[in-house]
């Protein structure tokens, strides 16, 4: 870069201003704000994304659409009717690769914040009292005709006037072969609501990305 | 398959039976109707997604993500900012190609019907008399905060009473470089609304299905 270049900062309490350089001395450079920007690019909610293991590069892309979509945090778990698993090894890897790809998808759509990622060998180990609201995507609620839930959910969130840091969705999706029944019990013992995401059968990786749009149209369009 | 095994079966009018095998003839096949399934799986008005060509195998991924969220038809074109472009022999190929995934998909997601796909060398050879709502997805008029016209358009079409024949929504998404100041304006002059996806910068290949995703959950979950 040289002097009239200009550039975007995020501070640490996510303000975004236009700069400019003016000076570039040895250890040092000088840039002046030319634009404050003020509308934000962050769904008004923290959304965290629970996916089961699915095969091939599927976590690659899903981490990468959602956070073009807006998420906030991704956690990967081993379901039980996932047929792969990640050991010790391989997470370390994966991790590694997720958070690159995050970090682009985050440049690219200009985010404020770079979503996080983990993984956890149980769905049962999520640390629950963290969330202000609780979903699970289910195949069998879409096919009984279940149409309300997530629309439900957008009218408690729009009606709570509480700021981004209060209000926060876990949405758990079930891996390429579903979620097991011992899996969806846990879930509702534990408050979380069985959501149909609409009339047609989504392959695991489609699911988290319609939910995302779904929230971003009621949250940010209407 | 062997008598007892089910299936289910589309007719042409896009009803929709479980079917039981009864008797495998030598050159016939006997099936009862088992249950009848009256839920529609389809959108309730008709989307043809139109997008600019972008490199490697984006367009594979567009029709099998935008079958299993709803859309009907797929025409891809050459715009002018697509560094790529389908020559004669290569739009026979990639057709064959793309309609061969959208089979797997519509399958995979129980449509009752096939989306079409085809190609054109240019946006102003759409046939514009077929649509009865047009929209452009346009990144320079979500930056300038364009919120209302997705809402809008939803509102327009849950007001017509109007079946699902009559009811087809067009919309345009750029090709990865955007879209030209020539092709916005020729989209403007024929009535295409500019309309913002939110507030994130989405890649070429996101936008659709951000599109339709908010689609159905406006017109089938509220």
């Amino acid at each position: 870069m040289k002097p009239g270049d200009c550039f975007e900062v995020v501070t640490a309490d996510k303000k975004v201003a236009v700069m400019e350089l003016e000076e570039i001395a040895e250890h040092s450079a000088t840039a002046r704000v030319c634009k404050e920007i003020e509308h934000t690019v962050e769904l008004p909610l923290q959304v965290t994304i629970v996916c089961g293991l699915s095969k091939k590069d599927k976590a690659d892309w899903i981490v990468q659409k959602a956070t073009e979509l807006g998420a906030q945090h991704f956690i990967f778990f081993s379901g039980d009717y996932s047929i792969v698993k990640w050991d010790k090894k391989k997470q370390e890897k994966k991790l590694v690769r997720l958070r690159k790809i995050i970090r682009g998808a985050s440049e690219q759509s200009h985010r404020v914040m770079v979503p996080t990622v983990s993984y956890i060998e149980n769905i049962k180990t999520l640390q629950l009292e963290k969330y202000s609201e609780k979903m699970v995507a289910y195949e069998e609620a879409a096919k009984e005709g279940e149409t309300a839930s997530l629309a439900k959910l957008v009218s408690r969130v729009k009606k709570q006037q509480r700021s981004i840091k209060d209000l926060h969705l876990v949405a758990v999706f079930g891996p390429e072969g579903g979620i097991s029944p011992a899996e969806i019990q846990y879930l509702k013992s534990n408050d979380f609501s069985l959501t149909g995401l609409g009339p047609r059968i989504m392959r695991a990786e489609t699911a988290p990305l319609y939910l995302l749009s779904a929230l971003s149209y009621a949250l940010e369009l209407n």
